[in-house]
């Protein structure tokens, strides 16, 4: 798995021109045609006060020394740790987030795919962050599988995962049910959704980004040498994990 | 030319959308892979006090008894000169455009391609607006000849056209300059753009819009019946024009 070239990296692209201009809508394209623009920008550079309840109460369960800020984007919860005195290592898939992230104080970001996070030295990490659906990027079933016994090896023992996702269920809308239908006839997740960022004349590279119901997330970290601890929302698709290394 | 069939009517579901749900966003795709999401749909509903000033003001030449507002959308116009006491023709090739223009009370609104609006009975016709960059409408340097003349004939002595473009040169995107180049190489105006509109699985049809320079618009309506009176601009690519029948 190799970094996103710079000609695909539109995620990267759109978040520094919120910071140079403050284009404030992330345009993201479906591989069924649906399209959806957001105005999620300024959420990549939120602080604290400013982010969803529950991961405002999830961060609370950060512990330990060394915390692994995984698609850090723009940095907002590597500099949260930071100040809150942790050594962060904030990884991304692409090069202009990584180069914003360092920009704005982020001591030690890298441009590393998700998919290589077992390279990682064993042992090191004390506290794992997904937020932003970033649960979103363990992409499948099996990947997530996979990727939670490698995050195994990476961390000590009482490490936390804290994730946040979206539960796919909780819609109306007729073409995202009639999309998880289709996922699942074709033996995918109902919410593994194939996405690419658009931005201007920048055309991301198409990825599977998972979104996954509280009961789906505990059956994904089972056996993986993780257990969820426990969830936190506030009437909303949207929720956090706090999972902990068994 | 047909009206845009349903299944292609991006147009038409982001504007109903907006009545409904609020969906401030409208995503245009352009056809070198470009893609913009403008804060626009709140526009095509905006009363007289929050229109540009160039449109505020060319709307005051408005005369006669009949008016065609070309590329109705929502109504906006329609509604103002209804109210003003005129007698309006609202056209559109949105089938939903048609359809919420209706039902925000515009009395005579109808499902019809601009491109047979030489269709209408001879010589009704006091004034026609095309606002919200409607020039585009035109498509072409020869389309704009042809439909322009067109217009003579279905127009009274003294008609007037009030339109809105916005001038292409005044800007310093790179991925802009880079079209309009390409655009004069292939022997197309370098504003003459091929965009859809998309919104959610919704994939318009595509379709060429053409901006103009000042100096553009009065090349084209030259010898076609009509000429350039006074262009309306703010310290901005938008412009307004009042053009008059000779």
């Amino acid at each position: 798995m190799k970094p996103v070239p710079p000609s695909r990296d539109a995620y990267g692209q759109q978040i520094r021109a919120f910071l140079e201009r403050g284009t404030p809508v992330e345009i993201v394209e479906r591989d069924d045609g649906f399209v959806n623009a957001g105005p999620t920008n300024a959420s990549y550079f939120a602080d604290l006060r400013h982010w969803s309840k529950p991961e405002q109460r999830a961060i609370r369960c950060a512990r330990g020394r060394t915390a692994l800020d995984v698609g850090c984007g723009a940095g907002r919860v590597a500099l949260h740790l930071q100040a809150r005195g942790f050594r962060v290592i904030a990884i991304d898939n692409s090069p202009l987030a990584v180069k914003t992230a360092r920009s704005r104080g982020v001591k030690d970001a890298r441009l590393l795919p998700f998919e290589n996070v077992g390279t990682l030295p064993r042992g090191i990490v004390d506290t794992v962050v997904m937020f932003g659906n970033n649960f979103g990027l363990f992409g499948s079933y099996s990947r997530a599988k996979r990727l939670l016994r490698q995050m195994h090896r990476i961390t000590r023992d009482g490490a936390v995962l804290l994730v946040q996702s979206l539960d796919p269920y909780q819609t109306d809308e007729p073409a995202h049910r009639k999309y998880q239908r289709l996922n699942r006839r074709r033996g995918r997740m109902s919410g593994q959704i194939r996405i690419r960022i658009r931005y201007q004349e920048w055309v991301g590279r198409w990825f599977d980004y998972l979104l996954v119901s509280p009961a789906e997330m505990s059956a994904i970290v089972d056996g993986t040498g993780w257990d969820v601890d426990r969830f936190f929302t506030v009437d909303n698709p949207r929720y956090t994990a706090v999972i902990r290394r068994v």
